[in-house]
């Protein structure tokens, strides 16, 4: 198939020391040889050899140099995309970006689309489909364990296990469709109940990589945490103190708005993302009251509670409160944060000790001012997390549309398992069996369309 | 010299498909080599040649991968460093391009200073001073005249007109410092006439170099317009369609003030700067005489007066304002913008005209809310500019330092000249000569303190 060749800077965009400029497609090195000139007089980029870097300078249609370069070059099939590409390191100036790029448009290039050198990399089956969305989450990926689930991804660890599977969905099909053949005469050529173990394996697998896709999506958008508490308890500062000492990367990503990055905290390289509920006021007015539901209604959306209470002073409803919450919160991981602890005398800690005797949870005495215990809290919301830690092939599932798929994967198997015990006819069984490998296919991208592929790349930067 | 080896992410700040992390230093390749797993096992970077890109991964100590990357190695003295070097691309996330500047500090590397590898260039020869100030300007620019400028200075145009300098003052100092040899003999080996043309000659080259720094400077910061006229006239339309027509880069550029961008109009590759000038009201009022004053100080720092004029309506002392104006902005442009012409009738345009009968600069109608005739303007500002345009390999001086260097060294120069004049001893002639020397090497930085250095460098981006 016949590409046209597209270009765009792949460097973030302002000004910095250097900027790169991609180009690939079947002129790629052609058009760089327009506009480059080897600072080794009669060198060209047509002889050169795949991942050479040349040393010489853009120059116009008037041959006056726009800037002084490094351009490497990548000849089929190895480059990222697997077309002949080339990649133009320049001053990062932005002056010299949009320069070089209209230089690269009048010679004949198109302006990449986003996500087009990761999209001609798949069609041209560098990766699959389910590696190329891995780039654009490694790209997005702002904790170690985000990160190494990208990058598992993308190196193909999920990929091998939709083999395993696609293998044994074909070995079952051909199985039941050699019998079909054979019909008339009523062989068997294996026993149904071999068969049902075969599915039984294979929906086994589809479910257990399913069921990673809960914990695939809270590594890739946080772990939500309800901090729930009465007003003037401290929430706010307890917030402060925790995005402060969040020495990862997260608060320094641009491009995402402010609100987000508020309510993100990077703990030992696991997020949680706080979700916002207002302070519990006096229950005695009939609005606050259906301001409590909201905020029982928020710790639904929660993973773990936080139950801030201010121990200086507290209403007499707080045991009432804490069991309304606890009820509520089942499953949950809840912590009890006393906070203000500094400001009361150890006896009285006992006492608040006692009074919550009712309460099995974790409990953790800090001062979020004083920041005393604040490390403990930290650590306490890491196991509450209960995220086991990845390791480099480990297979999870953190795309909402495979998790989509899987699923429909998983209906498939499962009625081929019910058709079995069913004794329903081969046909029937086939063609389950056929539509499960669709859906793992829709993964993968061996089965994709227009519209598939244009939502999924729409979604990545210029340039990649 | 031992260096030690510096490394810095060289991209613009923030999220992109790709980021470049630089090292460079006598640990670069060693180093790299600790984190780099090449694709193509058995591979390493040192055995590398130059310029060679490598597919592979970064890993952490515990053999984790933490990238997918392409290393590019340079072996010294085939780098920008002169040193061995290495360059990594990895995914842009900043996860990524952290988790990977924390790697090669654990392996022994320092963070480069700002501009630190433009001056390892330049410590290492690659690069004269004022070849290593004009990276910073080249990244910087954001016109086409500004990116000439600084194009051509890193080229080495304009230190090469000090080579050429520098030999003449030796040929001169030696044929002095030898009659001084030979003192007692009264020897002359030249004559004093010859000697001062000679001095003449380089009077006359340095006096051009620093001539030059007019237009060196409004190149680099902008042409000064001051917009001048009654409120109401349209003057902030008129700025904004300006603005809106600047199809150049100035209006992307990240980190500029918005204040800033919105008084910098790029027309057709020359940067213009508008002077905020408030409206003239009614003059009755004392304190509104105060403003007018105001405005004619602001006009003092243009070298192009816009004189807006509302012609549906203008008040009775608007011919008294235009010949204060034009009074005021002697030896300047000046501009007659006619506004709102889309209002008025042939016949009136005509009358307009005849009330400015005394003005003699260029006028022009024009309607800045239709954009009728704002190309026309924009011709003129560039016409009234008189920008040369500058051609490859023009010196045209656009530095502060250079040019205090350049005054000083014409200073002694010419102290050199009235001294052939008095007959003074060649003692004193030399000694000024050597001066004169001393002040251009401080331009290129064959003399230059750690001091001058640092001052110089800090203002460059890090991984420079």
């Amino acid at each position: 198939m016949k590409t046209d060749t597209i270009c765009a800077i792949s460097t973030p965009a302002g000004t910095g020391a250097i900027s790169v400029i991609r180009i690939s497609g079947e002129e790629a090195i052609s058009i760089a040889d327009n506009i480059f000139r080897s600072a080794k007089s009669g060198k060209n980029l047509a002889s050169s050899k795949s991942h050479r870097a040349h040393f010489g300078y853009i120059v116009n249609k008037s041959e006056e140099v726009i800037d002084e370069v490094l351009v490497t070059v990548f000849v089929n099939p190895y480059s990222f995309t697997g077309e002949d590409s080339v990649e133009i390191s320049c001053h990062g100036s932005q002056y010299i970006q949009q320069q070089i790029l209209q230089l690269l448009l009048e010679n004949g290039c198109r302006l990449g689309l986003p996500g087009e050198f990761t999209q001609r990399a798949f069609l041209n089956g560098k990766l699959d489909l389910s590696q190329a969305e891995a780039v654009a989450d490694l790209i997005a990926a702002n904790s170690a364990a985000s990160h190494r689930m990208a990058l598992n991804q993308m190196k193909g660890s999920f990929s091998n296990e939709l083999m395993k599977l696609r293998e044994k969905l074909l070995k079952f099909v051909s199985l039941v469709e050699l019998e079909l053949d054979f019909n008339e005469e009523d062989v068997e050529f294996v026993s149904r109940a071999e068969l049902k173990e075969l599915a039984q394996n294979i929906e086994e697998t589809i479910a257990q990589l399913s069921n990673s896709f809960r914990l695939g999506n809270v590594l890739k958008n946080g772990i939500p945490v309800a901090l729930v508490g009465e007003t003037n308890v401290g929430k706010s500062t307890l917030l402060n103190v925790l995005l402060n000492e969040d020495r990862a990367i997260v608060s320094d990503i641009h491009g995402t708005t402010r609100d987000v990055i508020e309510d993100m905290v990077n703990i030992d390289g696991i997020t949680f993302r706080f979700i916002d509920t207002a302070g519990i006021r006096d229950t005695k007015d009939k609005i606050e009251k259906l301001g409590i539901e909201r905020t029982f209604q928020k710790i639904e959306q929660a993973s773990i509670v936080l139950w801030l209470i201010d121990c200086t002073q507290f209403s007499e409803r707080i045991e009432w409160l804490t069991e309304a919450i606890m009820k509520r919160a089942k499953g949950k991981k809840i912590i009890l944060v006393f906070n203000k602890i500094d400001k009361i005398a150890e006896e009285e800690c006992e006492v608040l000790n006692e009074l919550f005797e009712c309460f099995e949870g974790e409990r953790i005495h800090i001062s979020a001012k004083k920041k005393i215990n604040t490390r403990k809290l930290q650590n306490a919301l890491i196991k509450a997390a209960q995220i086991p830690e990845l390791q480099t092939g480990d297979v999870v599932v953190s795309n909402i549309r495979h998790y989509e798929a899987l699923q429909k994967a998983l209906d498939a198997v499962r009625r081929v398992i019910t058709g079995l015990d069913a004794e329903i006819s081969n046909d029937f069984v086939s063609q389950d069996i056929r539509e499960c490998m669709h859906y793992l296919g829709e993964i993968t991208g061996e089965i994709s369309t227009d519209e598939v592929l244009g939502s999924i790349f729409r979604n990545f930067c210029i340039g990649k």
